[in-house]
């Protein structure tokens, strides 16, 4: 094992009641300097998030300092600040091994450690999950304490909405932790975040509320007159500045703050004095993303989110340049697509709940400002949003990584679906994600979506049918149009190929054979014509057909399958419950057909993080698997059962 | 065609250009008076929902009056309060065919009529879409009015917030109408009601804004220390009180009201006014469900929301009393049984999103108040929360409507199966629904919950089946357990069953055969039973299974059934693409059967309103339907496409 800066009061604290026991209130400065030198030791050498935790050290550690973890129950949200509470409660020795293939997970987890009271992931799930606990304890008469610990991009979601306002009617003992680094992975947007920025910089909520108990006091001086106009105001004011003035007031928490969230020893104080308050509470910390780390603090935050491994002397990111031209990633080919597509058709509009460097829609944002739209994180939003400009004439292309749009299903079916509009789903992420593991799989979405009526569902093999189906879908009005690909690179380095227009629902036989066919949907089909040369070589002649879209499936390909072939393999990046290959069995079942059909994807259960490489391996569905598979069922009769 | 009440001056308005060239402002009152009787007429005769839309009888009028509809766009959030729009909108004379099959639809739907500018029926998307609207009117220079209309219930959802969130930085003509009744169907609850209410009883935010100001001239008269004060105090005053001071002005929209949303020559003198100030604005308006109609503003609200028939002159709601005791409803089986098992378990909890009257929860809420939340409209919230009480050791049963869980999809994805947490989702509605249509059916779950890991996805034939299902979910830790039910009555009259423990993922064999076999999910396999005699009669015998499970299937029975018959039938009240019949078709491939399959259930399309039985009957799944597949089947050779 590889040994890390581990400074010597953080090597004293190997959980948090070390921290409480063996650390004085005048070392906690120390120690988050050690745990933020740590952190950084780690993430230079390993990856992983980067900028989040290093926001939260004084935070992470004031928590473990003032509460009884794991007995009170702390919830982060989202979840990848929390490297610096792994590393405090039993996990400072595999902390290495974050993110990677069987190590520990790069988010809490409550099967890895009890200290992780939620597993998370998405954002925005800490106030409710924190609230039902904190119902929980009440109902079971449990003395604790339930803190949420959430950032400000992850406040802009519907359901920390939902989840204060039915908190704030609820008496328990809820605190919510707002980390205020005016940040999601970019920067936030939204109404509510130019409202805390405006609390923060101006700090008017507390000076108006300061300078009217002043001239209050002062006014009483001027005689009985202004004596009982101050106190009809005094009433007043009671009733509302304080109660209401402050958006959290207004639905009923206690709000605490701005204080900075870098002072360590102020937090402890605060967070006793909180603990003492029942009821729901909010506070509000300022804190800075990638506090600490010099290049980090002066760089591009949104760089330094999730930068790689780098040196951490010169705060360079280290970049292995390729010795020959690879492949874009499809995230980039959608990025250029829209643009170009975009100059050419000016109903097009671009919309991203908060990924806009993730899903590279910032290059159209920074091309066509107004018309291209960061909506924050709020995917339903995204989609209703998009469902009205389609509404009015406009072809949004609405980009969504799989595991998110599970946010905005509802959306989707109602709002889009059922009305027929032409929304084009750009799914981002589809597909085994790799490090971020099973919060972030898109697993389901081929499943999902394949049962919405109106629903066109298609896959691109590479970026020239990305780029094809991305020009397809604008070309004409189909209604509801999906398009999903894979996190990460291609396979073409020529990608740019001039747009064709697709037909809706063909797929294309991209080889020919005789013994078995495999019918793949998406990048994953790259697998498949490797598996079919090597199968090749071993003289097994496989025929390989690109299915493009799995609704409408293309049944003359279909027909073509059936008839020649009896034995069949599927191939998707996605679940198999569910997926394309049931939508073939249908098609089988509803045109009487008996094939053996061998169906490769996802199994039903939760696939943990790794390379997605190591990850295709585990489910079964890598080169390696396809070859076995094709080997075994040229080998089996599909004689069985025909009564 | 029956005539119904229709006042003279109603009698002139066809369209919203008739009411704006034909009807003075002085008019208007009566106007609003004749619509109101028209709908009461109407409703009392023909039955559909009620208080909602006389509550919003002015506020129809006056936005038709003042806005230049349907250019100007109107969205009706949620809809069924757009009784009054669809009656001023050149529907008044179809308007007796209300949420009956083939009539008009119980909402606005833009295929319907070009007023209706977005189609609806789940709450809470109309300020998304109406900024859609308004981003696209203004990115393609369209000079054009965008209202939103929508309860204070509608308001708790996340979606409303994220809108607003994004409404508040978009600079567009953008107008929200709240309106508030202090309602949902069931009384509104949370935090934000309550803030509603505050604002609007006590008047406080009007009255301290007054007064302030009245103070700041006052105190000026006492000399430079004074004024000093006061100026210091009027900016920060400026800067908080005026923009901050109030939840919707924090969100950046500027705030209106409360006004009377009943008195309607002061509602189109303030949307006037409203109509000629840019930027997103919202205008709080308090009105009252039932208005106008004595028997409902006296009443009980929550039974007017939709009464069915009633005698427009006594208020009398006619009940169809059953000459024989009649099975029960579903969802009052649901709501004893909790009770019955929240007696004998007492971490058992129960949760509905706003629906406790529809689900029969409100029986538990009455009996165990403390155990019970209705947590609003907040299905996101309903399942994360209801996921953080299951970690603390709670069993809720979150009892949601199929159609309604859409919105909290990934929340069941993320927060509960992730964690594999013992949360019990009764799905209420599952299937068909009935007069509510499109919208609500509840077509997709057994589709959409089959392909997430760790699920249980099970669904009660009758009455006796729902109590034992509920009564095993509880019995131990199997973690997310669905129940899936139907809108309506059961089939058994006795229907107090002693519980029975099942196994997990056993389904039973009714009834031996020898030709074909159904194999049939849920409450529609009386249905099956049905059609089974009808055959028998006929000479053709056929076994039938109930599955009770979708997930885990079980493959015992299907071994059992694929051994003995090529031919079978599955029957679900759920979509046909990935649903059970799916399932089953999986079950056949990876077990290599090859029988010949007819899947029964609702086809690839959206399925408009009507009864259950219309429906049934259209979407090919009814007792006839039934049996003409089973005696076709029995007809047809299986042999084909074995190479």
């Amino acid at each position: 094992m590889t040994s890390y800066t581990t400074g010597k009061l953080l090597e004293q604290v190997k959980f948090p009641q070390d921290l409480r026991d063996k650390i004085t209130e005048d070392e906690l400065p120390q120690l988050c300097d050690e745990l933020r030198d740590f952190i950084i030791d780690v993430v230079s050498k390993k990856g992983g998030h980067f900028g989040a935790s290093l926001g939260v050290v004084e935070l992470t550690v004031a928590l473990h300092y003032v509460f009884n973890t794991p007995h009170d129950k702390l919830v982060w949200d989202v979840g990848h600040q929390a490297y610096g509470h792994k590393i405090l409660t039993g996990r400072r020795e595999v902390f290495h091994t974050n993110r990677i293939y069987k190590g520990i997970s790069g988010f809490p987890k409550p099967s890895e450690s009890e200290y992780d009271a939620f597993a998370v992931g998405h954002s925005s799930t800490s106030i409710s999950a924190a609230l039902g606990m904190a119902v929980a304890s009440r109902n079971l008469k449990q003395e604790r304490q339930h803190v949420a610990i959430i950032g400000d991009g992850s406040m802009t979601a519907g359901l920390a909405f939902e989840g204060l306002n039915h908190g704030g009617v609820e008496n328990t003992n809820l605190l919510v932790v707002l980390n205020d680094n005016c940040m999601a992975i970019d920067p936030n947007v939204g109404a509510l975040k130019e409202y805390l920025t405006d609390i923060t910089t101006s700090h008017t909520y507390n000076k108006v509320k300061d300078e009217v108990w002043n001239l209050l006091g002062k006014v009483s001086k001027f005689g009985p007159n202004a004596q009982l106009i101050a106190q009809k105001i005094e009433n007043g004011i009671k009733a509302t500045l304080l109660k209401q003035s402050n958006l959290f007031e207004s639905l009923n928490f206690r709000y605490f703050g701005p204080i900075d969230g870098h002072d360590v020893n102020h937090l402890v104080k605060v967070l006793n004095d909180l603990k003492e308050i029942p009821g729901p509470k909010i506070l509000h910390c300022i804190t800075e993303k990638g506090k600490g780390y010099k290049p980090a603090e002066d760089g591009d935050t949104t760089k330094w989110h999730a930068p790689g491994l780098f040196n951490k002397e010169t705060g360079e990111i280290i970049k292995i340049i390729p010795k020959n031209p690879e492949p874009p990633k499809f995230q980039d080919v959608f990025g250029h697509t829209i643009v170009e597509l975009a100059e050419k058709n000016d109903k097009i509009v671009g919309v991203t709940p908060a990924m806009p460097s993730g899903c590279s829609l910032n290059i159209m944002m920074k091309a066509m400002p107004d018309r291209a739209f960061d909506v924050g994180i709020a995917e339903q939003h995204a989609v209703t949003f998009s469902a009205g400009m389609a509404a009015q004439g406009l072809i949004p292309y609405c980009n969504i990584y799989s595991s998110f749009m599970q946010r905005a299903y509802d959306q989707v079916i109602h709002d889009v679906a059922l009305q027929k509009l032409p929304v084009i789903f750009c799914l981002d992420r589809g597909g085994l994600v790799g490090a971020d593991g099973a919060t972030h799989h898109g697993a389901y979405d081929l499943a999902y979506f394949r049962c919405i009526p109106n629903m066109i569902v298609s896959a691109p093999m590479d970026e020239e049918e990305l780029r094809n189906l991305m020009y397809t879908a604008q070309a004409d009005n189909y209604g509801p149009f999906s398009i999903r690909y894979p996190r990460g690179n291609g396979s073409m380095v020529e990608w740019k190929t001039p747009f064709k227009k697709l037909k809706i629902g063909e797929g294309r036989r991209l080889k020919n054979g005789d013994d078995i066919a495999i019918l793949s949907i998406g990048a994953i089909g790259i697998e498949a014509t490797k598996a079919i040369e090597i199968l090749s070589e071993q003289r097994v002649s496989v025929a390989h057909y690109d299915m493009r879209f799995v609704k409408p499936i293309d049944e003359l390909l279909l027909h073509e399958v059936f008839a020649k072939f009896t034995k069949v393999v599927t191939l998707e990046d996605g679940c198999i419950q569910g997926g394309m290959g049931s939508a073939v069995l249908e098609f089988m079942a509803d045109n009487n057909y008996h094939a053996t059909v061998k169906r490769l994807g996802t199994p039903d259960k939760f696939i943990e993080h790794g390379t997605q490489e190591e990850l295709y391996h585990e489910c079964f569905y890598d080169v390696n698997a396809i070859v076995e598979t094709v080997k075994s069922l040229a080998r089996t009769s599909t004689n069985k059962a025909i009564a």
